[in-house]
């Protein structure tokens, strides 16, 4: 089986690229969306990942998502907790998750390959309308019509329905690297270990009484 | 009513423009997407149609098709008639039209516009699956659907049912400035005459017993 995968350097899809090596074994098609973020150091580990994971091949497609819309760094609501800032880009770009899926459907397309792997969480859906199955059944079946030629085309969210502390479970199972993805929002390394990415991911370590690989700026009470 | 188009600089955009206004008057935002296209001309055609039309706002937008996939000049089909060279470029990039409509959704989103003209016409859906209404209908759904908040999203194809030949005959009536449209895929002015898209053109003012007010590097009889 030969799969897509869309990969940014985080904790999650990373899970589901050993997830799918595992479950769906064949070549596998990498695929990060450079779009000028703040915290640029991921792509390098999305990188890093691809190749740890001996992937077939790994695709870095650009979108200069700030053509769209105002920057961030003019609004007036620029003062806001990490967090709501990153997702405040996300609302200045309205679709950036249908854009990125898109481009790397472009890139299965091209490379013949009818499978698509994302990997939003269920925590993910709770805000945000585009993180749901309901939106991806939807986007499946338009990329499906708009394909150049009639051919099945899937999209798969494999844990769509996980939170993502179960993920981190699945991925400690699955012998994920962790120290290789990058989760900080101030794009520190260490990580800062304050900012709402970095309480998430310790949070999700912590209730799998475990602790997290990744080196932190500040003192972290690990469980022993 | 506040609506917006996506501008090309072509004929079938064009007419859309002058039809949009005179049917559903009000705030106009068109848009053009800047792929790095050969016939780069035709951005300045559209800028030129917007300030004729005396639209709201014209925004153009970057997107890099080149990052996505090889490029037509280290293709080795590359000696193919101009149109379905053009066409190659769609094919190398596959999903060009959703990643368009989605681009120009997400700057509607951050204009709160909740209403998007574009201009397939019939001669395109006979050849392409991602100019049919059906295509654009799980469009219209996935961007209903992805949206940062769920509220009315319709993507209004006035033209689709409609042969080009029909579509300029429209135009002609509605007195649009066919001078500064862009045809030609050499980007020449004159226009080259000979290419794909000239003859296609020329045959449809034609069809309508009308002089193409544009200027051609070829002798043509026109009606008189």
């Amino acid at each position: 089986m030969r799969t897509a995968l869309l990969l940014s350097g985080g904790m999650d899809s990373a899970t589901c690229l050993w997830w799918v090596q595992k479950n769906h074994p064949g070549e596998i098609h990498t695929i990060s969306i450079d779009y000028h973020q703040r915290h640029r150091v991921e792509l390098d580990y999305a990188a890093r990942l691809a190749a740890r994971a001996g992937v077939h091949t790994h695709k870095v497609i650009e979108l200069d998502l700030a053509s769209i819309g105002g920057s961030p760094l003019t609004d007036a609501q620029l003062k806001v907790p990490a967090a709501q800032e990153e997702r405040q880009g996300a609302t200045v770009v309205p679709f950036r998750n249908m854009l990125f899926v898109t481009l790397a459907a472009a890139y299965a397309e091209t490379q013949d390959i009818q499978d698509l792997y994302i990997a939003p969480v269920r925590d993910d859906y709770q805000a945000y309308r585009d993180c749901r199955r309901t939106f991806y059944d939807s986007l499946e079946k338009s990329l499906g019509l708009g394909a150049t030629e009639e051919r099945p085309f899937r999209l798969h969210t494999p844990f769509v329905d996980k939170w993502k502390t179960a993920v981190i479970a699945l991925g400690l199972e699955l012998g994920v690297p962790y120290e290789i993805t990058h989760t900080c929002y101030e794009g520190l390394r260490p990580s800062c270990g304050r900012c709402d990415a970095c309480t998430e991911r310790i949070e999700a370590f912590m209730a799998n009484k475990e602790r997290d690989p990744l080196d932190y700026c500040i003192d972290i009470s690990w469980p022993s």
